[in-house]
């Protein structure tokens, strides 16, 4: 088999944690697997360096915080293979412009176009494991790029589909994809297998185990990914194509949820063409990031228009729409900065009826409003009042029958 | 004006002392100089990285400890030409394998073989100022490779030369190069010039002001160096050869020495072929560096043979020497710990005589004893005992003409 394995920033964070990576990496060896070993800066690393780059102005030039916050992995891969070595396996560091991983120009936020396998192939041809540091790459002129905040599991997934590999393993410090987070609910359980697309809604909707872009591409070249903890052993989660997946008994894989979220209305806008592009037009001038959108049906010549923004932005965000509203003639913005998002996720609801209306009933069973809906395939959303995130995910998970061990896990 | 300059660790320390760098780098581009800044990592950081790889293992691969410790300036030339940006000036920062500097492939003591200079030559041409990470290269198989210690003076000096720039600027936390030590003579004074000869024989003797390397290469080129102080304005010292010299006054130009020197002698070495290269081999093969060497006129069939190490080897070299002595049958082995080397460079002795025999007499005269003595075209050291340093280096000051300042100092 061809192995490769990413390890996030707390796998790494110090010379025992990046000796129990490299003594895994000799077990696999060892096992008959030719081993790539893809590894995140030490934790802390990239903040630091940000933090210096952060000090010298309010924009530093993006082109050279990438030559900048390159160094975090660097410094990683080559600890890695100097503890490779010592431990008596031949090993290899082998950087994003030898590999070399071309990605487009740009900075900070680059995505990878071609991968050139060679130079690794001919690494593992020698016996070698090759350790690649992850988020880096090289644009067309030769320049350091990076690919953003989580970038190595793209990485990983990219070697991974270029050199063919049997599996993408990606160790961090949980055990695998929960059906919700474990810290709301403890009857939380970890998931054997999760769909691509289910863990897209999954990591898109605050279950942050996977940069969503690796998800995106593991989808595409059918990686197959297999979530796992660095720090103890388990059988993590894999993350596969639907036709991999068992007979579903349930149709929910999980609950996810994020709080800090803020509520802005705006009332009475006039129906016609542009009044809503011009509204989020807006928002994404002023680098908001909007979450979900809800536009209801109109009242004749007027609609209201409901979005979520992060907290922090709230206050920003209500000006901007004030302004907005006074130029497009909207009746008023209203807004409640203490909201709740909380999702439903799974393929099963595709093939099942009922889901979201069932979903409904039981927010409704223990008495919370529901402020905004919104659905995609294999996902529904509401947004609550924010002190009842909690009470809804667990009433939820019960109710789609998650907390059963049976129903979870294959034996 | 072509300008490099390469400011050490200590000029770049941190966020405060990286904006003057850039302060005066525009200052000289304002002036319509093109500018070539050459940086070191940041002080301590080489260090740390260093600890991290020794935390390892004895012998961290050599290859990934460069691919390591390389990271160190690179961060260095980021922050630069970030703060360079940030102040308004148009900068870039370029790696070793993106200039290229190619090297041959002895990791942690690399040495240039070539010199890529389109590239910089591109982005001065666009009116950037360019950044270009000290210590760091890359080999024929495009493997990351580090000159070693004080290695960014050689990339200094060699982009001066490659790119047939006017002046390599070197910029460190001293303001020139000195007549001697001033914390041992307060009368020391700084040089306006010193020939490359002269500064190799300082560089070699313990005046650590520049690489010995990049001296070299300087002489090799023909680049002058000018030595200057990044935190107080001085007009520095020019290294220059020796034509560049105005009409010698003195035929000394400094004193040099060093302590913590251990005094070892071998006597009634059998006085045959192979019997030094057998003592010296010894000592290589045990990593011992030895500094002078003094074998005495043959008595016969027998000859003593007297070195020097560091203080540090002087046990170890010795029990080395005890063993030898029976294999090669010398009668005996003696050792003194503590010495010191004194030493005068000028070239002003190769037509000069008399030289040596002032420097003994002034030895003399303090009662100082010398235990041995070597001997170059430009430079007479004496082994003396340790305690008796600061005297000589003070005494030779004065007995030299050096103490006054018309004579060293051009008006």
């Amino acid at each position: 088999m061809l192995v490769v394995q990413k390890y996030g920033g707390t796998s790494v964070r110090d010379i025992e944690r990046i000796r129990n990576v490299a003594q895994r990496a000799i077990d696999y060896k060892n096992k008959g697997n030719d081993m790539v070993i893809v590894v995140s800066a030490m934790s802390g690393e990239t903040d630091r360096l940000l933090n210096l780059a952060n000090s010298i102005g309010k924009f530093p030039d993006e082109r050279e915080v990438d030559v900048l916050i390159s160094t975090g992995e660097q410094v990683t891969s080559a600890l890695l293979a100097i503890t490779l070595k010592e431990m008596g396996h031949d090993a290899i560091s082998v950087l994003g412009h030898q590999v070399k991983i071309a990605t487009d120009s740009s900075f900070g936020k680059a995505r990878i176009e071609k991968l050139e396998k060679e130079r690794i192939l001919e690494e593992l041809k020698k016996g070698k494991i090759v350790v690649v540091p992850g988020f880096q790459g090289v644009d067309k002129e030769g320049n350091i790029t990076t690919l953003g905040r989580g970038g190595s599991d793209t990485t990983g997934v990219a070697l991974a589909a270029g050199l063919s590999a049997d599996v993408c393993e990606i160790y961090t410090d949980v055990d695998g994809v929960y059906t919700t987070d474990p810290n709301v609910c403890d009857k939380a359980r970890r998931l054997d297998r999760i769909s691509y697309d289910e863990m897209l809604e999954m990591a898109g909707l605050g279950a942050k185990v996977l940069q969503i872009r690796s998800v995106e591409l593991a989808q595409k070249y059918n990686v197959p990914i297999l979530v796992k903890s660095s720090l103890v052993e388990g059988k993590g989660t894999l993350v596969c194509k639907e036709e991999m997946m068992s007979m579903e008994k349930v149709v929910i894989s999980g609950i996810t949820y994020s709080k800090n979220e803020a509520k802005i209305t705006v009332r009475g806008v006039p129906d016609k063409p542009g009044v809503a592009a011009g509204i989020f037009t807006a928002l994404s001038d002023a680098k908001i990031v909007v979450d979900i959108i809800v536009q209801n049906v109109s009242r004749g010549t007027t609609t209201d228009i409901t979005f979520t923004v992060a907290k922090t932005d709230a206050k920003k965000a209500y000006a901007i729409m004030e302004d907005t509203a006074q130029k497009t003639g909207a009746e008023k913005v209203t807004m409640d900065e203490d909201m709740a998002k909380v999702s439903i996720v799974g393929l099963g609801m595709i093939s099942h009826a009922g889901i979201a209306s069932k979903m409904f009933s039981v927010l409704a069973s223990e008495g919370i409003n529901i402020e905004a809906i919104t659905t995609s395939e294999i996902k529904v959303s509401c947004v609550i009042e924010s002190k009842y995130g909690e009470l809804a995910v667990r009433a939820l998970h019960t109710a789609f029958g998650l907390d059963d061990e049976d129903v979870r896990e294959e034996k």
